[in-house]
């Protein structure tokens, strides 16, 4: 009896000082094909997604020093960040760990169609967690195009 | 005009320090299927296998204080380790990597069906990436019970 995959893999996310420079190994070196790039300078940083077969790698940039993805960076150096798994049932997901004990931080809603949050390091083996739905990495929706301002899918 | 993919995701590894504690997690709250565990003593670890709606999920535990893995969670704390791909022509494409300066570590032949090596995290922005090809994550062939003593696929 085993119990229901809290969902699938949506993008592997890798904390870089530069996407100009990290790209030129995702995409030259590993034959990654650029998706799409997105800016969130509220909260200080950018970040490209790129198919490499089937499995998204995102890379993350810090846009200033004040931002947690230049902390991160200067704490542990460049590498993995985060892993994402698309969890249609978010928000009945996020109850059921929380009532089970797992730590889940930074809950936000993006859309009515997208819910996100984090499990904490601290319950899931020192792996930071993001679970959410609605994805533009996963629907590849050209509709997030029209949501989210300064979205591009699949141009430079 | 776009480079051939270096391969396919085959698994994320994981340090943890106890893969009987860090299961209860991955299995129980996450909802992966436990698929094989393996021993390496030579090497200093043992690993497990799960499958987490598609995505083969690796935890490593040191098996003593000399293991490679040990000195890992000691440095860095339980966490993402690795991220491997599967690769059908590894020593072709090994090759290449050598010549575009990309620095390959561990190079080894399990069997005449079965090479890895590792790019080193200094050229691939921090992440260590193990490629390789004939996996028994990725096969799921019973065949490799016979090759690697203390395979046990999909059992406890």
């Amino acid at each position: 009896m085993s119990k229901q995959p809290i969902g699938k893999l949506d993008h592997i996310g890798i904390a870089v000082k530069s996407i100009a420079e990290a790209r030129k190994f995702w995409e030259g070196t590993l034959g990654a094909t650029f998706m799409y790039d997105y800016e969130r300078p509220e909260a200080g940083f950018r970040f490209a997604e790129f198919d490499l077969n089937g499995t998204i790698i995102e890379l993350l940039e810090p846009m200033n020093e004040e931002s947690f993805m230049h902390k991160f960076i200067v704490e542990h150096g460049e590498g993995f960040h985060h892993v994402t798994f698309d969890v249609p049932d978010t928000r009945e997901r996020i109850a059921e760990l929380k009532a089970s004990g797992v730590r889940v931080l930074g809950e936000k809603e993006h859309s009515p169609a997208s819910y996100e949050a984090f499990i904490s390091p601290r319950s899931s083996n020192g792996v930071l967690i993001q679970i959410g739905s609605g994805y533009p990495t996963l629907s590849g929706d050209p509709e997030w195009e029209k949501i989210v301002p300064g979205l591009r899918i699949g141009k430079k």
